[in-house]
């Protein structure tokens, strides 16, 4: 496994792969944890080389966020990606991804335009900035991404086909805790005690997914129903709760199997966020 | 020569070409003249392909700007671009470059701030949109612009520099009528007196020129000696005249050998641009 801090070297690298060989990209902020390493796996079995970049993109952060305090282990990380056979780390530094005088900027897509759209602006902003410059950069057959960030999933989906970025985009399952709480580097910074408010989010989701297979189709109906199982949870704030077209991201009226129900909570200061997808 | 008016059969013959054969992409809206014909023929020299884009592309037009009016000469190009030995032609549709839910679009970087960026507003952010969608489909190993769009070679190259696209950026002299007049497909709109007043862009861009030959070096001083030239001028109307930095296209007080003198006038409804280098 070879690691590269510096663009320049990488590309040379880039540059002297045969173009018969896949690439699989996996993009990642770091501290990595069974997600991620899913996403390694699924890219070793169908690529003939697995690149995972490590990279603590700060223009998705907005200016009251946890950039600073985001977790960081780049040495287990390291570890962690040698067992996995992968091929070779991107670890960048700011300078090599935001020179000076950068300012070229992807406005993205609509189904960027709702929930963590609005409660985070600027954040797919800089998601699909850095997404098209790691796609330019390495240049991968296939990007994969996790459905847990099913709204980046389908922003970075739409523009990879509007941008005709030569990329297959691959988004796997949400892996979980065995009590269900989605796994994400963020669940660090919970306590003890809010680490089991927070599995309300899980569970609230689970929850509408089961009035579906019991025959609801009404949107309304199950939010109404859903809403206050988070509200009466103490020490958790609703962000949002919807029910959205998988690819749109808008609200539907009717649920039909594919939509997703999407939530996003704070606990005490984490945001965290988790969705389901209704299935018959 | 192939010509291809759909990206999908352009796409198999982009996938079967050998990664060892060079590519130079001549993105034009077609109309093409003998500066589009000097930027074909310099990609034409450097590589093993060459490829031209013909597409008057719809984003880089303001609402009340001359998109319907654009002069458009299909069989002619053609017979051009065959005389010139172009492999390929590439004329999509606009549904085949902005389907529907198409979103996604490049902001451009601090080049685009000023002059033609003020007066056209949305006209670069089209410009570096269908640019990066061109670089995606052709991936070219160069791109061929002229240097009478000046300030859009800057923008095209800084996006191409912070975006990472694996491009060269080469820019070619401008063409000119023996008097001077840039080339451009739009000096078709001009009647024979326009044509006439029209020629006081390239005349005062050179008439500064020669200020800085003799020894000036103060911006404000060229400027105050050559804005009443085309204010003076019956039925011309000046947009802007000024002096900039050749990669960040801001203003400068001291004028040095590759700084460039930028202008862009109305004759009647025509608007046309036009620069020209300080050189020693």
């Amino acid at each position: 496994m070879k690691v590269f801090d510096s663009a320049e070297e990488w590309q040379q690298i880039r540059a002297a792969l045969p173009h018969s060989l896949s690439l699989g990209l996996v993009p990642t902020m770091g501290y990595l944890h069974e997600g991620h390493l899913s996403l390694v796996r699924a890219a070793r079995r169908n690529n003939d080389r697995v690149a995972v970049s490590i990279y603590v993109n700060p223009t998705q952060f907005g200016p009251h966020e946890d950039l600073a305090q985001y977790p960081r282990d780049l040495d287990r990380d390291l570890a962690l990606l040698e067992q996995e056979n992968t091929d070779w780390v991107l670890f960048p530094s700011d300078a090599d991804i935001y020179p000076p005088g950068f300012s070229t900027y992807v406005e993205p897509p609509e189904p960027s335009r709702l929930w963590c759209g609005q409660s985070r602006p600027g954040h797919f902003r800089g998601v699909c900035t850095v997404i098209s410059i790691l796609f330019n950069l390495v240049r991968p057959s296939r990007a994969y991404f996790g459905r847990k960030d099913a709204q980046q999933a389908a922003v970075i989906r739409r523009m990879t086909q509007d941008l005709r970025f030569p990329v297959e985009i691959v988004v796997c399952p949400t892996v979980r805790e065995p009590d269900g709480l989605a796994l994400s580097a963020r669940n660090v910074y919970l306590s003890p005690g809010e680490r089991r408010h927070a599995l309300v989010l899980s569970q609230t989701l689970a929850a509408g997914v089961e009035r579906f297979q019991a025959g609801e189709r009404n949107a309304r109906a199950i939010l109404e129903q859903c809403v206050p199982l988070i509200e009466k949870t103490p020490g958790v704030r609703l962000d949002y709760l919807g029910i959205v077209d998988q690819n749109t991201f808008t609200p539907v009226e009717t649920v039909q199997a594919g939509h997703y129900f999407i939530g996003a909570i704070y606990v005490g200061k984490t945001r965290l966020i988790d969705n389901r997808v209704f299935e018959g």
